[in-house]
């Protein structure tokens, strides 16, 4: 049963505290497409960071690129997308509205909000019609069909098309991967869910090219890898499930899919799929380029076209299982509290630092905190409204510490460190504060 | 004089070494548009990080944000684009190309390569019609001009639109900042220079928001600021200077502006953009949405639309600054070398470890260090060819360090460190390694 509430509570915070906005919000919005406020664009960099520590600085065997948006459009033919990469839509003939001929059930007519557009009675529905979700533009300055470009709806082909110039200039080997983040829109009918389906997305992709009959090890590896890789981050394990793709649901290139998904407020959905795309793709842009693609093993001096293990991560995905996950409502005596529990690693502000009062010299030192620690992590400094209240916004923020200066300070130089979940609070000798952060930090 | 050849030399050595590679080469290449191989795309990275590390991290007055690319199509009405974002072209009625009218004199028809299209003998051209640099695309199911979107041509207006958003959530005050990365897309009819002058592009802007009044301070501070910031990088001080635009020059929304620029192979070209953009943008955005955007100074009461200054960087102009300035050719000992004398703060490998022959436990020994050092910094092992073969191609690639596990290394434990500029050559015990190149970086 989906939760409708908690999903606006969790959007309502994201805005309150600056991590996801509306875009183009003063102009009434545009069809779900986001902004990422203040703290959204740290927690995104936190966890693009990780992925990409874990990917390619942590191993010799992925490297990167970043790839354009913008690619030849015989690359979408090669895909199979130009064809292939449709919804079936009809057309009402009494409201003159578009639906997807597979959701009837799931839509409302926009004329008249409150009738099902599938009943006959409202709606005179056209037969399906197939319509492409890429998004096509024009490049040069002559707008006709020979300059059709798309926006890339999938990151993955950036790679097959570099795929022998980066193993060249870096002189890797199979079996090796390549590694990317970038952005990719589909023209989704029904997109929705805040950050969760939009029409601008940000993916994180691995591509990993192994021998034939290395591909179900392989496969294996990386599935479990990837599952492991959201259980370290701190996520629920409850809430984590594998699904593995029936033969109905593989897409046209996968011999093997596995989906990992998180069971969001609105359900269990997929935010990373992990597919063994066979020798589909390089055999595909061979054919349509009339470039070898394939590889010959420098030992056994075979020639094979590689099998590619795709891990694909949504990275606005895995920002919203991360809030989601994080969010909590809590009773702190008598008092409702708001947290987000982040991980502390990922966590867009690090240590708050606040004066307890407005004066005595409070300020400067806490000033002079800040400044201390800022150059160790990410820190806050906040003195406006009372203690309790500076504490809840950074509670709402996921801020793990707070250090609060007050009266004994100015004696002993002491401060006191407040721990986000726990509620504790340590007294911590100003000098030792860095030290003592990073130990807490680090576990 | 441009230097057409040295231009060649760094796109080839880009090319070979894996930092920029032709988008969608195997299919003859898409106009003007690269991607970043492994070493491209950690350059900027670190680029990348250093402008949000000054501009974000280490200021407290400053926010970050990340908008979506697609935006409400009133947002460019507002801002001027529709109306005013083109360039005159001009049909030729013999070869049928268009050029833009104001650059005749440097292009060349492309029926007739050999032949300029201003001579009237040879192209009969029709009077200058305005053409929109922005790509257009279409939102939803039905392709009509009710749907019609643009890619942004600027990251600006994401942050304009956000201002009030960013400021209640982030608690600031007016004078503060914005600072944002990403991309931009602009249909140029005339791109070129490698990643000088792109379709797609990325922008690094930071747009301060100040009072009416203290906007010429303001604009000051930041012209010299963001000057230092290249001098800081390591640029040569003799390519950079500064270049005040002159009232024709203006843009219809400036007070004020400089260009920063650099000597390119190509000539000195504006890399980065200072401007006092006064009050238009948030005035346009106010009387076209109907939202105030105007401030009101919490002390002294009163009510003003903020002025801005922006500062606009291009990532892959930055990238081309840093790759130019780096690039030198050497004699040493008789033979040439080409080197990229990168800082070493930003270049993408910093250390190369290289047993000297593939025997007698050297590569053990190597593999040891090479796993000790990378937790500390990106370390690249290779085993491949002679030693100066492995030397030559980390010289391409701007890596800052080699140690070599030689003979003597299995009797002491100590390895020679090969510094890239100098050539010198210091013995370290392997144990102090870490320690030794951790000093040499941050020096």
């Amino acid at each position: 049963m989906a939760d409708n509430s908690q999903m606006e509570r969790l959007v309502s915070l994201a805005k309150r505290r600056g991590f996801v906005f509306q875009s183009s919000e003063i102009y009434g919005g545009v069809g779900s497409v986001w902004d990422y406020g203040p703290l959204g664009v740290e927690l995104k960099k936190n966890l693009k960071e990780r992925w990409w520590r874990s990917m390619v600085h942590e191993r010799d065997d992925i490297e990167g690129l970043d790839a354009a948006i913008l690619m030849h459009p015989r690359v979408w033919e090669a895909s199979g997308h130009v064809a292939g990469f449709t919804d079936p839509m009809v057309d009402c003939r009494v409201c003159k509205a578009r639906f997807r001929a597979d959701q009837l059930d799931q839509m409302q007519c926009p004329q008249k909000p409150s009738k099902i557009p599938g009943e006959a009675d409202q709606c005179d529905l056209t037969e399906p019609r197939l319509f492409n979700l890429m998004f096509k533009t024009f490049m040069g300055p002559v707008e006709d069909a020979a300059a059709v470009v798309y926006l890339r709806p999938e990151t993955a082909q950036g790679i097959y098309v570099n795929y022998v110039n980066v193993m060249q200039s870096s002189r890797q080997k199979i079996p090796f991967g390549i590694a990317q983040i970038g952005k990719a829109f589909r023209n989704e009918i029904t997109p929705g869910n805040f950050i969760f389906r939009t029409r601008e997305f940000e993916q994180m992709e691995m591509q990993y090219f192994v021998a034939p009959g290395d591909d179900d090890k392989w496969f294996e590896q990386w599935r479990d890898l990837r599952m492991q890789w959201h259980v370290d981050l701190g996520i629920a394990p409850d809430k984590l499930r594998l699904h593995q793709h029936s033969a109905d649901e593989l897409a046209h290139y996968a011999k093997v899919a596995f989906d990992i998904e998180y069971e969001f407020p609105f359900g269990w959905q997929e935010f990373e799929g992990i597919h063994n795309r066979t020798d589909f793709d390089l055999g595909r842009h061979q054919e349509y380029s009339g470039k070898r693609l394939d590889y010959m093993d420098p030992v056994t001096k075979e020639r094979f076209t590689p099998y590619i293990i795709e891990t694909s991560l949504g990275a606005d995905r895995l920002a919203l299982v991360v809030l989601a996950d994080a969010y909590r409502e809590e009773q702190v005596k008598g008092e409702e509290r708001v947290v987000l529990g982040l991980n502390p690693a990922v966590a867009p502000i690090k240590v708050g630092v606040f004066p307890l009062v407005k004066k005595d010299g409070m300020p400067e030192f806490a000033h002079r905190i800040h400044n201390d620690l800022r150059g160790s992590f990410p820190t806050f400094y906040d003195d406006g409204g009372s203690i309790g209240r500076r504490y809840r916004r950074q509670d709402e923020a996921g801020t793990p510490f707070g250090v609060t200066v007050d009266g004994q300070t100015l004696e002993d130089e002491t401060v006191t460190v407040r721990h986000r979940d726990t509620l504790a609070q340590d007294r911590v000798h100003a000098d030792q504060l860095v030290s003592y952060l990073l130990e807490k930090l680090a576990g």
